[in-house]
């Protein structure tokens, strides 16, 4: 086995999850991801945690979906107490193909997903951890060779995460600061409140509220956003093609959407519910690690000089106490380059400008 | 996919697990039994039951238990309620190795066996059911090509059940009506208690409390044995090769045992608890579906022209409403060969002798 495998098993497992003896654990697990499952299930077995391993395989949902009639009914109790009684759920992504799922219609995927919601919640209130193991899917989606993959998807992930996080504590500052967010480039000018929100480090650790791996982004979830903004960083999106996707808000909707490619994935997106409409994240990407595209929104929406935003739901994280944000069955990001020509800016102060933040060296406010 | 898979998932959910529209089924999947697995799930949502899918891989295992310290404590409560909550189980066997967990020390697996009780006992109130997806890994095993082994694994499973439940109801009624059973052939005289036990008819169906595919044996639970029984069908036994057991017994329990191979292995098992030295099965094998012994006890036991005997758990069915029979946290089945020089005995009559039955063409009473 690959030394770099049980390296990623480590991480996940002692700073990502924050494991401990005695913690029930579910190991969600894809058909390709079975190396990092095993060394996963060693380390779990070394701190004396319980496992559960599920197996997450979109050919299989596929195949359930297609021949459901479409009527979920509500969420059936033994998946959700299972998570309900689960201290932590450690998702392995990695499949044969991204597209397994790519002929299943848009109806039966929202009545699922929104029938599923109870049981979704019960997966959030763990100590959840997504990531991926590099498969030739993932490698073939980033237009990469095999091991060409590996060495980058393991470049994201065996960082120095204590550091990164010290780093990023300087934009959280700012963030939990600030109450207007204004993000302005060629064809976006997109205003939107941060009044009474909480920032996340996410530092790719539930220390930090963080719960992807690799991370490396400070997030909040937005409100009221005004304006145009738009997204063209390439993306697949439930298996869609998806580029240069346009949204126009007024009091705090989309009320326009358009794409040069994929649109209907977007509009499918959209008129899943009203908090469909509305933003669930804003995300600024601060992974210097990941340096190109591929393709994959669990590498893309962090790597440096880029921002996201996600219509849907918003991570309890960023709320006030007590406080519900934007509800909704979906949480889709979309990325936009901030290497050239932009500018980000909180309460009209410039944070970001060209790619290069107010305390790093060559910043021109 | 082979049409055989789609009839093999067909045979499992409507005739073995007979699946109404929402229930709740948790499908557990083999590492490479991935396609059968598909065309379950395909079944599943066509009939509307609900699913969760485990994933069951002699490799995480290993690793998990190798890790561990051994110290398991008791069940977890995430496992067990997921269990508690399931209407159905279907286990799909088919890994990539059948010594998988060779190297787990005795100990570590004996205690994980304990500790994991009551979430056994709640599985078992499931309505389970296990197959295996024929694999190369089973075809290598069974010392077969692998188009060979398909053949001869789907022969055995999509069989007419209905009417070898018929013929094997004969056997239930002359069992359920006897007392005493006695097994002779060379270097066997074995004599067991019946007497207040029911048979169950196992056709490959819950409906019949047989929760086997394939199955195609009569069963029960006998006691009080005395005598000498060799076991001279090849088998493998948590990994372990084992050839020739013979188990002598008084008053009920296992005094001596030995083995031409395996020995450690049948050691370890009958010291795993006090109920490991008691019978928990007989079982009389009719599938004539199953023409060759291929070191896989599912078939094995149901080979026609065979006897087995298992050490350990009694089956709750084979009891009198509110009795608990034999309890141990092992139920190891050992198989000998009948087709010659040999007969069964229920009440000093002989029900099957050299390999026919009392109802057959050929019988010589």
């Amino acid at each position: 086995m690959d030394e770099r495998v049980r390296e990623h098993a480590a991480v996940l497992v002692d700073w990502s999850a924050q494991i401990e003896a005695g913690d029930d654990v579910v190991l969600s697990i894809g058909p390709d991801a079975h190396d990092l499952a095993v060394a996963v299930a060693e380390a779990l077995g070394e701190r004396g945690a319980n496992l559960l391993s599920t197996y997450a395989s979109g050919e299989l949902t596929r195949a359930y979906l297609r021949a459901h009639d479409g009527d979920f009914g509500e969420d059936p109790a033994f998946e959700r107490k299972l998570y309900e009684e689960a201290d932590v759920v450690l998702s392995l992504g990695g499949g044969r193909n991204t597209s397994a799922m790519a002929d299943v219609p848009s109806e039966t995927r929202q009545a699922y997903r929104k029938a599923r919601s109870a049981t979704r919640e019960a997966r959030y209130d763990t100590r959840w951890v997504s990531t991926v193991h590099p498969t030739r899917s993932l490698a073939q989606q980033a237009g990469m060779a095999y091991e060409e993959y590996q060495d980058f998807a393991y470049d994201a992930i065996l960082r120095d995460w204590e550091s990164l996080a010290e780093e990023m504590a300087k934009m959280k500052d700012v963030l939990d600061a600030g109450s207007e967010v204004r993000l302005v480039k060629d064809g976006t000018d997109l205003t939107m409140s941060i009044e009474g929100r909480t920032a996340v480090n996410s530092a790719a650790s539930v220390r930090y509220d963080s719960h992807n791996l690799p991370s490396g982004e400070v997030f909040t979830a937005p409100h009221a956003p005004e304006g145009t903004v738009i997204f063209d960083v390439p993306m697949t999106i439930n298996g869609e093609a998806v580029r240069d996707v346009r949204l126009e808000f007024e009091d705090g909707e989309v009320v326009t959407h358009e794409a040069e490619q994929g649109e209907d994935a977007i509009t499918e997106i959209l008129e899943t519910d009203d908090g469909a409409r509305r933003l669930g994240e804003l995300g600024i990407g601060m992974n210097r690690g990941i340096d190109r595209f591929t393709d994959s929104i669990l590498f893309d929406e962090k790597m440096g000089d880029t921002v996201h935003l996600a219509v849907g739901r918003a991570y309890d994280a960023c709320l006030p106490e007590g406080e519900t944000g934007n509800e909704s069955a979906v949480h889709v990001d979309m990325i936009t380059d901030m290497s050239e020509e932009s500018r980000l800016e909180v309460d009209g102060e410039v944070i970001q400008r060209n790619g290069r933040f107010r305390w790093e060296d060559g910043f021109e406010g």
